[in-house]
């Protein structure tokens, strides 16, 4: 078996193993079909069943009902930023924006093209080092939507409950916290997630959508753009990234066999609490950047006394295998992305090294 | 070694062998480095490799000049369908349409959303069962660009010589043959294709594009749709489908030792002769769709006596090894698609079974 590193990047990210070793024996003949996944019809029957898996195992990991489409699209977060105004913006033709970040900064700037945004909170003067509470949220009972990002994976917050929006539907930019607890869906009216923190490659766009909302999709929008499109095809309308969605089944199934999301919160709240625990315990030589109450599960971010130092942290890590540690270029700092697939010795070793290296420096 | 079949999908389709065998080998741990390919950063120094090789082999291969941008986008040709309309309609509002098959309506009706389209040409009429010569086409002068389908996967036909188009720039979707023969990229100001034919995997979109279009390229466009976006970042404006990439860069490679596009073409003559020359020999048992000057080298089209032998054909073909051989359910008969990677040995093996089922039937 070859050697692994501690892949502590930001996304796309690290992977099961399990997934890996799988994905390696099927790859030159998926299951003795002699044709790889790649090679596969989107409409065949072995790669209809590889699809069709993909949706039950997500209904089941997030108890999706059939008031929802599940859809596996392209593009990314960047382009459900403009999917998700084209589409439900127009009934009231406003929506209501909760800024936490870089990334819900983004989502807002396309929404502005297609109608009026109304920034229901930020915490930009805060440098988003935190959530907004609840009573901060000056929410507009007609907006067509609420979005907000669940995760912020710049700057190391994270929402611990959603925004309550009342009948209002509720849109969320999961890409960096998808699957890592389960979720009340009946709050969500529309969830996307780009697959390169949690669920798989980068090159796959998760999109769970509450059907009533799909009326809201006009006939004159471009067709890719067009989710009741999408929904009524299933996927389908045209080649979707097959290899990917085959990748993304298997850490559902992965997820399963562990004992399904709240194991798997369970294990992410001890991971990120050996780290933090750490930080907390330096004396002040890590220093955490965000509100304790909102930090994030998945991207721990933190500072060193000073950048010299940060540089080496990251140089001397990266010696010993710990890679992707370096904070987002527009922040700066040390950012461990811990995600579901990351491994809780993999966290205690870059513990270790964290107090080896205080301790030497 | 696991046994492969003749797999005659129209895509996604066959990839070369080596390189799903590459993939295979480095698929748990790249080369050493610990990771997969799948799990890197798209920004870290590895995938930045992988995707500069790339761009520098598909140069390579098509002669492509620093006048051209070469993109890996993701959503399909579907998307490019309206990316092309929305970035180059602008200036004169009006673009012309080559109108050979199912795709080039698909790509007119996105592009009737944006501005005017005039039908240059049209083989409607004759079921898309051959192209049109360069005088029935009317050509507006003044069009913003003319769109043509360089092969119809649906139909069977394909384009010898690309239109003349005069100062008009000239934009194809070449999906479905991209990569088969050399071409003069100076007649061409955009090229866009879907990998799953002669690329690599579903999820890639390839996209050619003449630097001093993307002054066309208006602001207002939403940021994924928006060709000068994605070109200033050199593809990496958001996380593109790095797995998607990483294979094509390996087809790129196995055309390159191959010899070439010369040397491709050469093998993708001499394949499509073994074929339709048991086509033509058959006495009208096996029958072509098309006009014998328009047919096209990647995919085969023909019909036998009746559809209960057509049904028969395909069943007793496919347990013989030969998958995806039903024409598209929009037409019937049978289609055969011989893309690059697909092996003489294999048409061979077709043709020796289509002698066979006549014999018997």
């Amino acid at each position: 078996m070859e050697k692994r590193i501690y892949n502590l990047s930001a996304g796309p990210a690290i992977l099961p193993e399990e997934v890996l070793l799988e994905a390696q024996k099927d790859l030159y003949s998926y299951k003795g079909s002699g044709m790889s996944v790649m090679e596969m019809s989107h409409r065949g029957k072995i790669f209809d069943g590889i699809i069709k898996d993909a949706d039950a195992d997500l209904r089941k990991l997030l108890g999706i009902n059939e008031d929802y489409s599940i859809l596996f699209l392209q593009g990314g977060a960047t382009l459900q930023f403009s999917m998700v105004p084209l589409n439900l913006m127009p009934p009231n033709n406003k929506a209501d924006y909760i800024v936490t970040g870089a990334w819900a900064e983004k989502a807002a700037k396309e929404a502005k093209r297609v109608g009026a945004v109304n920034v229901a909170a930020t915490t930009k003067s805060d440098n988003y080092a935190r959530i907004p509470k609840q009573a901060e949220m000056k929410l507009d009972p007609e907006a067509s939507y609420v979005h907000f990002t669940s995760n912020n994976t710049i700057f190391g917050t994270q929402f611990r409950t959603e925004p309550e929006t009342g009948n209002v539907p509720l849109v969320c930019d999961a890409s960096s916290d998808f699957l890592h607890k389960k979720i009340d869906m009946n709050k969500y009216s529309l969830i996307y997630a780009g697959a390169q923190k949690n669920i798989g490659p980068s090159g796959v766009t998760v999109v769970v959508i509450k059907k009533d909302l799909l009326a809201r999709s006009s006939d004159s929008l471009h067709t890719y753009m067009n989710y009741k499109i999408h929904a009524d095809n299933e996927t389908m309308y045209n080649t979707p990234t097959t290899f990917g969605i085959y990748i993304a089944g298997l850490v559902f199934k992965w997820l399963l066999n562990m004992g399904g999301l709240d194991e798997m919160y369970k294990r992410n709240l001890d991971k990120a609490k050996v780290l933090y625990d750490v930080i907390d315990g330096s004396d002040g030589y890590y220093k955490g950047t965000t509100a304790v109450e909102d930090r994030s599960l998945m991207n721990v971010t933190y500072r060193l006394p000073n950048e010299q130092l940060e540089e080496k942290f990251v140089k001397e890590a990266s010696a010993k295998g710990f890679s992707g540690l370096k904070g987002h270029r527009s922040v700066g700092g040390i950012r461990a992305s811990i995600y579901n697939a990351f491994p809780k010795a993999g966290v205690e070793a870059l513990t270790e090294f964290m107090s080896e290296f205080k301790k030497n420096n």
